[in-house]
């Protein structure tokens, strides 16, 4: 009764990186405000030094540090304060040995300073002089110019994800605009004769349509804008048609429900007859997701995703992301990170299939604990009440009570 | 020299939550479409079964499981075919004892049958005739009605920020429209004589507004929705008016560069000026971020933060976070999730104090390596560079070699 003849996910893996590796990636220019979760589409290299101008750390007075040699508490060393530096505003004095001025933190240090003494470590006698009680080395509380990053450095690389602390360093750059992948946008087809949208009521034997969803909010946060081409039903005809208008309007395309039973013949005939070289991949070893489908219409990249909510989620997170990934110029990564824990109970597997399951983490006395969450597979209730997941590769039979593993954590409980 | 009285981080928090734990969460309805990331207002219960009728979760044939007691390959069990159920229609038919319906993966089970054959398990030795070649158990093949989640349970609990697999769950229920926490505003001020727009060219003695954006960015990821207000320089004046206009318009308000040397007398001085009770922490026991100061103008929380980028995101990601979660309702959570890694090398740290450091991860052999990232604290490039960082509680003079702690991954290595 199989119909299909499944791949490894490492092959299906290979296959989708090694069709979409010269991909064209499409940029454009976003303001630095609108920059977080984008994907940078150059390396991007710091023009100038920061700080542009050696900055004081600290509250105090600026100096030549080999005047402070041998001071302390009992044997000060006298200084002359000649002035002050004026916060945001150049240091246009000069010092000379035996010469203090007076600084901000963050403020500019004078030509001739090389050091600051913290105005803790001073006694001022009167409104010239200054006593310094404690010796500063060369450097101290100072950051010089280009100490932090110096221009010309790469700031951030090619398909790093702009997180916060990156708009930092981009900020402080300078960077008002940057160069960012386009979205990649992606098309979703929902077949099913039993399928209803969630806006409309339910006659017995129809379900709603979750993935349309389910699967659009899980590549929104992958950083794609999502393009609901509605559900399909019953006739070929239709289906082809609504196929060859996600392909010319999207980079991705993804058929919910276009690998089960009613409609792989469906899909698998559409991808084929819409362009070259057509289906890839016809099956994964991977559980929940076997029956699903890769192709290639021309360079538009399309997949026939499991109906169950669980098996089309795993399988967008294990192939699809993979996809979006090449499309945006993002390297991909040799090995997610994962919390390691200790299992508490044996779960079978079928060796040469890599298994994905719902599990739950806990803490007690100090220590990650991971249990899977029972239920039969595909119930939607489960993916929603776990932590996270656990990966079973193909080379094993199932995991055992005790084992270390690792959790990849779903982002939501926060 | 200090001019403030420092708090432990668990007493800074602790004052956070209990000035905010009764305030109002204003909440708004959105379609599911755009619920992804939102905090869910209240509780979200399913108001009917999933699935709304018991359905096959394979393809074959819908029997009663007691007929097929004893069936084998040397032993089938002789049905009568009576009729098909059609995908996402009403099964209308009822069966008896020795009838078979032939009956979809996701079709309705009819009235009278209690399990599903699978296709590969039967035979047909003409149209109208059925031997099933293996037993199937009362309930086999088929989710229950109600099965996956029960009408009048609670599918999203109140605080909980909407993930993709959470949309799934929403949809599955019907719930097209989901009531969520309207996002907290935040202003943002800036202030500091030295600081210019990233639009704008710097002179010698200026830097850019790093902070702006940065913290700009991490309340966007919390799910606030932010109003800059500019950069406030010299003016007490200037300052009050727009701290002001800020506490009219937001629910939050942070004072960047608010608690440095030159904005602090202003910033507390406001404070107490516009409403009661105002200043409640000047100082906090942790690095970086000490000279934080925390206070409520009647019921809008305002935080001075260190101009400093590294040390303004550690209090933003440390108190300010607190502040926005009381906000929209949701718990603080106990304990953060990290990845615990052994680390390779000694870390000092003052007791009585708590630190973060920025630190790297990697794998070697398999086992997470932690290592902080060397340089002057405060630079912008080793917050950029971190995967995550450490926290280093008040009980501990420093971290040993060889240790395993904590990281928590910063939301980017992606």
């Amino acid at each position: 009764m199989e119909f299909f003849q499944c791949v490894p996910l490492s092959e299906a893996r290979d296959t989708i990186i090694d069709y979409l590796k010269n991909s064209i990636i499409h940029s454009e220019t976003v303001h630095l405000s609108d920059a977080l979760g984008r994907i940078a589409a150059e390396d991007i290299v710091a023009k100038d030094d920061v700080p542009a101008f050696s900055r004081s750390t600290v509250d105090g007075f600026a100096v030549q540090s080999a005047d402070t040699f041998g001071a302390s508490e009992s044997a000060s060393s006298l200084f002359s304060i000649i002035g002050e530096v004026a916060m945001g505003e150049e240091a246009l004095m000069e010092i000379f040995s035996g010469d203090a001025v007076s600084i901000p933190t963050g403020g500019m240090l004078p030509l001739g300073a090389d050091g600051v003494v913290m105005l803790e470590h001073t006694e001022q006698p009167d409104s010239n002089h200054l006593l310094v009680l404690k010796m500063v080395a060369p450097g101290e509380n100072v950051v010089a110019k280009g100490e932090d990053i110096q221009g010309g450095t790469t700031i951030i690389e090619k398909g790093q994800r702009i997180a916060p602390q990156h708009i930092g360093v981009l900020a402080a750059c300078g960077c008002a605009t940057i160069p960012v992948c386009k979205k990649v946008e992606v098309a979703i087809i929902s077949t099913g004769d039993e399928l209803v949208d969630i806006e409309e009521s339910l006659t017995f034997g129809q379900v709603r349509d979750v993935n349309s969803y389910a699967l659009g909010a899980l590549l929104l946060e992958m950083g794609c804008a999502v393009k609901h081409m509605g559900i399909v039903k019953d006739s070929y005809q239709k289906f082809f048609d609504v196929l060859s208008k996600a392909i010319t309007n999207c980079q991705l395309v993804i058929i919910s429900g276009g690998s089960s039973v009613g409609a792989r013949d469906y899909t698998v005939k559409a991808i084929d007859a819409l362009g070259s070289p057509g289906v890839l991949i016809h099956g994964v070893s991977i559980k929940p997701g076997k029956p699903t489908i890769f192709g290639m219409i021309d360079a538009v990249p399309v997949f026939g995703l499991p109906g169950h909510p669980a098996a089309a989620l795993t399988v967008c997170k294990q192939l699809v992301k993979v996809a979006v990934r090449q499309l945006m110029g993002q390297e991909q990564p040799i090995e997610p990170i994962g919390i390691p824990a200790s299992l508490i109970r044996n779960v079978a597997s079928a060796p040469g299939r890599d298994d994905f399951i719902n599990v739950r983490l806990s803490k007690q006395d100090g220590k990650y604990i991971v249990s899977p969450i029972l239920g039969k597979s595909g119930l939607i209730r489960i993916m929603a009440q776990a932590d996270g997941i656990v990966h079973i590769p193909s080379d094993k039979s199932g995991l055992y009570n005790g084992e270390i593993i690792e959790v990849l954590l779903n982002k939501s409980k926060e």
